[in-house]
């Protein structure tokens, strides 16, 4: 028992969930690229949505529960996140196209109402949500303008139950910029409700982010085969900029 | 000049607006009771929903804009339907019974985000009732407690683009027991949508008010005959007793 | 006439339901008349939406279960209002602008899934709209072009459970034409929705029509003061030449 | 073996389709694993929803063109996939339990209005799936007992546009059993949407299928961090058969 096994010093070096976490990402990148591959080989291709002429930008969840470490929901990197949105979203206003966040929070009762519904049972620290919490308020690192639009949402999606798809609809939005967190929860449920309201939904790579290793890359892939767009930020901040341009003139 | 002709005398007593209120409810009484008789001779019936085992109670929209005379939708009266409504309410916390309370308010940016959508055109007062302004507040003498949910929502209905139906069938509610402000507006939209939504759907009639002459009548008329069923203050309150005593048990 | 007292006359007079209507119709016009009489004289005022740029005509349920006089919910006249649609319908596909009609049906299983829901409970005469059934077809004299959409509703609003409003909203419309039966009921549901959906919401009075003695005239009303505009066949008619107009230019 | 060098051997290799899957979905296989163990050492763990008292089985899309070859979403072992679905229903029917299939299908027209709305533009094989269409109905194979629903979608959730949540509610239904295809599109909207609508969210992997390589593993391991549970065939009949037991009694 004074030497170590080699079984021992892999179990060890393996259940380190640091580096357990860099590997999934490697290999989820090996297998998004044997996709890409794989559809070439099997003549398949998927549809591109396009950029339309009147963009909003939502940006979901970045609020403590998910920004910051003490959370049980953070990101890493959160803070890049931020900042990659704060940059799109200076472009935006320049442009004069919406903006609209969000945040998730919960009522409850002790009489049976309970306004995270499923989410409650499957969501271990949803109880941390409450409205009015510290963990629902948005990061503080976050541009917000006064007059933007805050959206307290119950569900994954920003569209689940809320006004998000007629607001949209009535300032004549036809191309949703998603940022935000997580990729492969409220963003990608976002995503999809966006493309069930009819709008050309596109993600931000560099603006979203995840905790569960390997979903951030699964999912964006996933969202470019069925849903909608993965634009790199530089692209979209250039888009936004031609929207100024067109709209001023 | 001196002598004033009966037509002139007739003229200024109907264009009293308190006159011409009072004969258009005169008139509306008169008009169902014709309604009553026809249906009769007509061979005409309407169905009831009935009560069901497990009632939630939804107060629509009971905040100062409706309920206090310096705003524009003040409803007459409104101090005696927020007594019912608080009389109901001892009735359905001693039941365990959950409430839900509404109130309306909206967001806009000046980038052509407007959360009251169409209500803005339509609905010269919507001004008035901005996210945190003081008209959206929840009539003082409404008696709201600790943990009631509030919703806060953008259009007539209680359910549109809110999380309302979501949450009562999540707690198994199957009879919503509707009241507040006003008839003809909020609390018919919500009524339509309760029914839209599988649920009995019953309206106390001294637990709702109006601010049109007539439209109070009409519409509690016209629920009956197509939505859901009016059912008097008195015997909701037994109703809420009897459940009470069945969860007890 | 030694036997027979004026009461009774008067009595067996008023309980025919054809003259009951006629006099409920003309107390209702009466009562309508003294409702813009108070609104001036009470200083009152209410919005007028407006026409937009890009209409759509959605025909509610002109189906052979209202407008044929062997249903249930025959309203009398029906072949007026499909002749008004026509003739509305005639400017629209002249002007390229969409159009949509919606059946009410219900689908029903021994396990107890009714998709009519609430419906089933309030509405007698729903098991008469089984999916498929001779009263769910439209109106053979409603002129139907191959292509238009036919949407099958469960609810009373044509927006309810249905992709309506986003298939209106993808295709730029900004302008919701109402016509169909019932003006107080499905119509003035739909109305609603439209309403709540951003919609600018029209209701054409002599392409609608009602069952019930006063509900007509009184909804027609109550939209004008507080959902949308009513607008005559005439006028919408030019609006939708002009719209015809300005997208051939 | 002189003049094949391995490295082009092995790309002649990867580059048939069908190796190239089999090697993507060992390695998300592999993935997968890692998550389990980074789950544990991370210290992670999600809830479970757990088996209600009151299940619904949902059907989604076991329409020909996903279950034949010759169709572009054909799901590999299609076959498969329904022989599941029809035992599972066979416990389903004998517990007493509802039942709700799903087809996907569009309707359009010259003047602009396209049911399919943003999935026309993402999804090229949208044109194949007009209302009536071959591609739109249910696999032969497929047992459907008369008198059960058919709902007919346009987007991928199930519950999107449609009465499902209100008719499952309606019902009393408190637990969502799903099945059908793809995997990681329609039935991951449709769980999404169903735990948004507070129903507990079972996915029974045997009866569900995808056609992109490793979309199937990820998205049950996805669903299972953060939607519902994904419950064996075998466990799912047995949970029917005492469901139905329960009832009986």
């Amino acid at each position: 028992m004074t030497t170590t096994s080699p079984e021992a010093v892999a179990g060890t070096i393996q259940d380190d969930p640091e580096a357990l976490a860099a590997q999934i990402e490697q290999q989820m990148s090996d297998t998004i690229e044997l996709l890409g591959r794989w559809r070439d080989s099997a003549g398949k291709k998927w549809g591109q949505v396009g950029l339309g002429s009147r963009p909003a930008i939502v940006v979901i969840d970045l609020a403590r529960f998910w920004t910051q470490p003490e959370y049980a929901a953070y990101c890493p990197g959160a803070e890049n996140t931020v900042a990659a949105v704060n940059d799109l979203l200076g472009h935006a206003r320049s442009a004069g196209v919406p903006v609209v966040f969000t945040t998730q929070a919960y009522q409850s009762t002790a009489r049976g109402l309970v306004s995270a519904t499923g989410m409650a049972r499957k969501f271990p620290g949803s109880g941390d949500l409450a409205l009015g919490s510290r963990g629902t308020e948005l990061d503080p690192a976050l541009e917000v303008q006064e007059g933007e639009h805050l959206i307290v949402k119950t569900q994954s999606s920003a569209f689940a139950h809320t006004y998000l798809a007629t607001v949209l609809h009535d300032a004549g939005v036809d191309t949703v910029i998603l940022t935000g967190v997580v990729t492969s929860g409220c963003v990608r449920a976002t995503a999809a409700d966006s493309l069930a309201n009819g709008f050309r939904t596109i993600v931000v790579p560099e603006a979203v982010a995840d905790h569960l290793p390997g979903a951030h890359q699964w999912t964006l892939f996933d969202i470019s085969t069925k849903i909608g767009d993965v634009v790199p930020l530089a692209d979209v901040n250039d888009y936004l900029d031609r929207v100024g341009a067109s709209t001023d003139s």
